[in-house]
């Protein structure tokens, strides 16, 4: 792979370089179909640490992985209308296998509700079969036609969804709120991001939902990504595809549905937060090595160095602590500084001769970038430090969070601040699409949700001047 | 789910068998794509286990995950002939992306290693980028003309698949043996099936190698099924995609390849060999849940015997045994213990009122069906039955592959044991592809494999009578 080292592009020159830090720390490549990407080693780690905390809490919670088909057929998608609507213009679709037409054409899953409710209405019959838990991991393929942005925006992607059925709404409901919520301790406790939680306007929801919660982090230009949703679909669903069951009370009735899910998008979030000038900075929890050890020698002192090394990279993995040792002969310690610097591993230990007679380690955290000596009989130090740095990554995109808040209580004030700063805008809505729709137009923001930590409200409608209903964040969105 | 309980066939029906117990085991349901099954929570929790033991393994030597898209360019597809004319016949094309026709239509992937190795070009540059060892767990699609048969023959699968680049033949020929000899261990351990490895036949060989090792397993039925694959590519690809490196002579090569995996298709081998006339027999390495507790009680007693069941749960989970309380009130205890051995779990424990009054507990294995009294302080001796349980499973499974391998020594014999007896034949063959081709002309039967522990030739080819050259495996295949 490319070893060009060091980036060209300042954060400042935000898109740019995003683009060039993605190339050159060697998370994502270019493929041969436009508008996907190759997931390469260093960023399927990422997400395979993201599975592995999430997949947990997710089956903790009594869900069960499956693996449903990844073809549609046309009628399925088309058995609820709005969700038709909503995805069918961006399917890809399969009219040929082998040497044959098909006769009907199957796109390829850019969600699975249809596939897996024609099923539940088989599985489910009684109350005793609810609620239904289900999860997939899988991939996804929605053809846009925007221009793609790694991670953001590809056509393929990989996530989780998962599906369950209830007997009643409130059940629903209740199940909602359980995963956005371990949605939230996923990125803000793995992933040191600091979300809001909300409601989606009518405008902005899933296609075919009842309502849409979602988890919404800023990014360094101020823009909201959705980090992950989960809806109520309702009845919406379950009257389309049938799906019932026998209540304990003897009468038949449709299900209540919820599905719900977060993808690989969320490495692009982790990219654009925490990075800085150097390259990436990863959070200790989710980055695949911790810690790097680069030994400095010269010919006659390597064997010394190496052996040294090799008891400290056992050492470190004692504290349960995923360490890389970088042995190779061919890059000096500097070049190797640089590299493992843009790849944003979160703590680099240099050992040398010196180090070595002083019975020390020179420890530098990827973040502040400054040295820490530690005795060489401390290194369960290194696992405190990690913790720290996790903290700090957290506070500081938190501080972000909250220094580019900013309140708008008349459509003036809310234009200066849009042409003026970056960041989120809390203000009064009087709760009419039509306002939501004029401010997007005039604005191109987004109500980018109704929060559920609610706010008096402060003024009138940012809009109109009416009376307001309730205080909501605007953004402009990826 | 299905509640109807108990197979209506027995497995010496063993067609009808298969179906109904993966139907009412609830492994697979039918999905409404012709070809295609749904993963259901037990099939995919055991292809879980699976994963688990592989991945760490892949790992472990040095490999690294990655993801690929899932669409190939029809062109790309064509630069290799013979891997072209073996795939295109079975590709499922993407001819629309939303409302658009597509330039160049899209193949779901068959197999990955043509988007694969256009990247590798742009990956290796020198010796120093080499080996190049990637994995990739994905799905897969065949749209294969024959009738689908669940896990064994679907259009839609999972698998890994890896790919790995060397600088020499040697090296490449040592990775294609160290990958299959880790397909061996997870087959045998884990699986408790019992494995022959060997060199599959030109006419047999994967579309595109340079030659393709097999491990092959015997089904109750006598046919061999193919549990994975490793193959060394040599330079077919390398040479089409251009695939080069600057070597430590300064010349510059092409590279050698190999790509090896395994899929869901294993899960079907292990329901056909391990099964019974009640259902399935999970080995416990690989089961869901290696242990059911069934409590048997009053309403009278209800209280005190979960309460004990809670307790002897957790002391089993202790022992770091997956342990399943099935305390649903609406079943019996006797339909429980159906429904348990139908989901083949290794041990059921029950416990009643007796039970508790002796201080015991009673522990059925799937397997033998006997009861066992245990202390309730000998929680640890289940450990030792699920042990033992598991190497019985795999010594049952070698004896029947031993006492289903015939010889053959000339082609009288082979027909009549053909005929008569199901299994495997050892012959001895010439070395011609037109032998090969004859037999399987006039028995249906392939080989399988020229296995990798030689034996002395004992008789000329079993088909023309001429020298032969080695001893090879013949069977009907899957």
């Amino acid at each position: 792979m490319s070893k060009e080292l060091g980036l060209s592009v300042k954060k400042s020159d935000f898109n740019e370089w995003y683009l060039e830090v993605i190339k050159k720390a060697e998370l994502a490549d270019q493929s041969p179909i436009e508008g996907c990407i190759i997931f390469t080693p260093y960023s399927y780690a990422i997400w395979e640490n993201i599975q592995s905390y999430l997949d947990k809490r997710i089956k903790e919670t009594g869900h069960l992985n499956v693996y449903f088909p990844l073809f549609i057929p046309e009628s399925f998608l088309k058995k609820e209308a709005e969700h038709f609507s909503g995805f069918v213009p961006e399917c890809a679709w399969v009219t040929e296998g082998g040497s044959s037409k098909l006769s009907e054409k199957l796109a390829i899953r850019p969600t699975s509700e249809t596939i897996m409710y024609y099923t539940f209405s088989k599985w489910i019959r009684s109350h005793r079969d609810l609620p239904l838990l289900i999860n997939q991991w899988c991939n996804i393929v929605r053809w846009e036609t925007k221009a793609a942005k790694p991670f953001l925006r590809t056509r393929e992607f990989l996530w989780q969804e998962g599906h369950t059925a209830h007997s009643t709404k409130e059940e629903a409901d209740e199940e909602v709120m359980k995963m956005l919520n371990i949605y939230k301790e996923l990125v803000e406790t793995q992933l040191a991001i600091p979300v809001i939680l909300g409601i989606k306007t009518e405008s902005e929801k899933f296609k075919g939902a009842l309502y849409t919660t979602t988890l919404e982090a800023m990014m360094p230009d101020g823009k909201a990504l959705q980090m992950g949703t989960s809806h109520n679909l309702g009845q919406n669903f379950s009257k389309p595809f049938n799906i019932t069951f026998l209540d304990k009370d003897k009468k038949k009735k449709h299900v209540w549905q919820t599905s719900w899910g977060v993808s690989t998008r969320m490495i692009g979030a982790l990219v654009m937060i925490h990075g800085d000038d150097k390259g990436l900075i990863l959070p200790p929890k989710i980055a695949p090595y911790q810690v790097v050890i680069i030994p400095i020698y010269k010919e006659n002192t390597k064997q010394m160095v190496f052996e040294k090394c090799e008891k400290i990279k056992k050492e470190v993995e004692k504290e349960k602590i995923s360490v890389l040792l970088d042995k190779r002969d061919q890059y000096t310690p500097g070049f190797k500084f640089n590299e493992w610097e843009l790849k944003g591993v979160p703590i680099r230990i240099e050992i040398g001769p010196i180090d070595i007679e002083k019975k020390q380690i020179t420890i530098v955290r990827r973040d502040k970038r400054e040295k820490i000596i530690i005795k060489e009989t401390e290194i369960e130090k290194i696992k405190n430090v990690l913790e720290e740095m996790q903290k700090d990554l957290f506070n500081k995109a938190k501080k972000f969070f909250d220094e580019h808040t900013f309140i708008a209580k008349n459509f003036k004030e809310f234009k200066d601040i849009m042409k003026n700063k970056k960041g989120f805008i809390k203000a009064c809505w009087c709760g009419s699409e039509k306002c939501e729709e004029m401010i997007k137009k005039e604005t191109t923001t987004t109500i980018i949700c109704v929060p559920f930590e609610k706010e008096n409200v402060f003024s009138n409608c940012v809009y109109c001047g009416e009376k307001a209903k309730e205080v909501v964040f605007f953004a402009k969105t990826y």
